[in-house]
């Protein structure tokens, strides 16, 4: 059998059909994938959201977990056989912020499932130090959110979340919760903010203390809980104007606030309340490579509720159909696609 | 003679009458105020802008030098004669900041001159806790500016400036002048951007690389200068909306941007590019005692370009005046009130 990939071909049209097996060169591997999530970042490229950075049909994906099956020259880290992921950051190595040490956010990067072929198809091809070595008896289908994981990973690190500090995290997705769940690993209290009652039901089964800022003052209601302080760290995740809103008004003297979310538009920011209560922000993109290696602990630490977050499984054939459900608001937190056996 | 002041009676209206000696109590000192600086804060009060915090006529002016003259029970730190400047900032000492060691940003906080009567007056009745000596020899004009250079060193500190990086400051106005020459002082590279030809040819004669953004592209100009990389660290002083937005098109990956400027009203901020380049922004507001202690060092090590900051000296009586100068934009950097001899 052939290899089978899915390609997202344009605005609203992703199709399954032949991919190519490319054999691994100097430094690559062969891998075949086993599963890939759903990102919100696939759900905006088959809405067009990303034309600008694809000049023709490209298998998209990159939340996966696999198996290393063939090894270019000179990789002599990894065996055939290997349950691995893939960091899917390939970075420049030459301009000003690789210099700087910052390849994850390297300014010619080359994210791999978006700017060149990624993980939704039955046989993929990499550089194998992009690669990190899973335990042998990890679940497969969990192992694939090591990278949402190591996003809120990064999140959580760079927005210095301490042990017995409150945070809010703004918005429920899937990277919220994820943010939420990472952050009380890490000993803070978390309190969840987001609108939608089927998220907020998601949150309450993982234990998190929820707010619906439609039906409650979320300031208030934070003042309470910080007794008149504020919280220690926001994490907006939502992406929205009014989460933008919220952010300066929740934050504590001094207080850290993470911007996770991608702004379509540039919302008002009060910036008074910055310079008032000297506020804090820092904006957080993927993860490197310490972040991978947390979250590869974390999916044994967190097995339980990381599970609860896979909402459906469905075969990469159904991918096309599950892109259309999710545009039209399908009540999902991640759905996984099962790469075997194509 | 009895004591003189100026006192804001309401917007629009300063007047300079008669003032009470007020005896120091327990652990405070009556100060001889020999100058004092007028502020931007100063003017938005003379202004109307800032009637909340009054319920009043109260003298007004906080950035002051002067001489002890009379001492509190229990005050042995200081002896009459001793030439200080004081830090402002009468914190509560109970609230949330406060407790978290911030005392400078108290969520209560008394700043003097502004809640509680100020140094535009030849008796002023402080607390001892609040001064600072300053060596004998010093210019007590020059030693005036103390206050709005601490603010300086507080906004360079928390910036994390370091030798060799590429400060950008956006806004010309004493703040900006004096961020940008400590910046430089502490070993950085310094490009000020400002739209005034007066404030321009100010900075040129300090020895400051300057742009024009209304002739010039900024974003260009940076882009030049730092080998595409960006700025280290962007001061947005000017408070102006297209201050905030160019802030995040010139800072470099990971690049700081310091909110020093008060913004009366919420700009668009682009946290698309927080998150794209993980920039980090941090508020900062007044300035804490070792601030004080690193302007008092600077006022010896940049006498000449801090003398030349000051434009204008005017006696107290002259206050009203130089208020309705100002408000009519008068060119100035420092107007320097001298208050000896009233």
């Amino acid at each position: 059998m052939g290899a089978v990939g899915a390609y997202y071909e344009r605005a609203g049209c992703v199709r399954v059909g032949e991919s190519e097996i490319v054999a691994p060169s100097a430094g690559q591997v062969r891998i075949e994938v086993e599963w890939c999530g759903v990102c919100g970042t696939d759900l905006h490229i088959f809405q067009g959201h990303m034309d600008g950075r694809f000049d023709g049909r490209r298998v998209i994906g990159h939340e996966m977990s696999g198996r290393v099956v063939e090894l270019g020259v000179g990789v002599s880290d990894y065996a055939v056989g290997d349950p691995v992921v893939v960091r899917p950051l390939d970075a420049c190595g030459a301009c000003p912020a690789c210099h700087a040490g910052h390849g994850h956010v390297c300014q010619q990067l080359n994210f791999i499932g978006i700017d060149s072929p990624g993980a939704f198809q039955t046989s993929w091809t990499v550089p194998a130090a992009l690669l990190h070595r899973l335990p042998t008896n990890i679940a497969m289908d969990r192992a694939a959110l090591v990278e949402p994981l190591a996003v809120a990973c990064h999140d959580v690190r760079l927005g210095q979340v301490a042990a017995g500090e409150k945070v809010v995290v703004i918005g429920g997705g899937p990277i919220g919760l994820l943010n939420a769940l990472v952050a009380r690993h890490a000993g803070a209290e978390v309190l969840l903010s987001e609108v939608s009652a089927f998220r907020l039901e998601k949150a309450r089964q993982l234990g998190l203390a929820t707010v619906n800022p439609k039906e409650e003052d979320l300031e208030e209601r934070v003042d309470a809980w910080t007794a008149g302080a504020g919280a220690d760290v926001v994490f907006e995740v939502s992406g929205s104007a009014a989460g933008a809103e919220a952010m300066t008004r929740i934050a504590k003297v001094r207080g850290r606030i993470v911007i996770v979310a991608i702004f379509a538009q540039a919302p008002p920011v009060d910036l008074f309340q910055f310079f008032w209560r000297e506020l804090q922000l820092c904006g957080v993109r993927v993860y490197e490579r310490e972040d991978y290696e947390c979250a590869i602990r974390l999916i044994a630490e967190l097995a339980e509720p990381l599970d609860s977050l896979i909402t459906s499984r469905r075969p990469l054939r159904a991918l096309p159909e599950v892109f259309a459900e999710l545009t039209s608001g399908a009540e999902e937190v991640k759905v996984m696609i099962d790469i075997r056996g194509e």
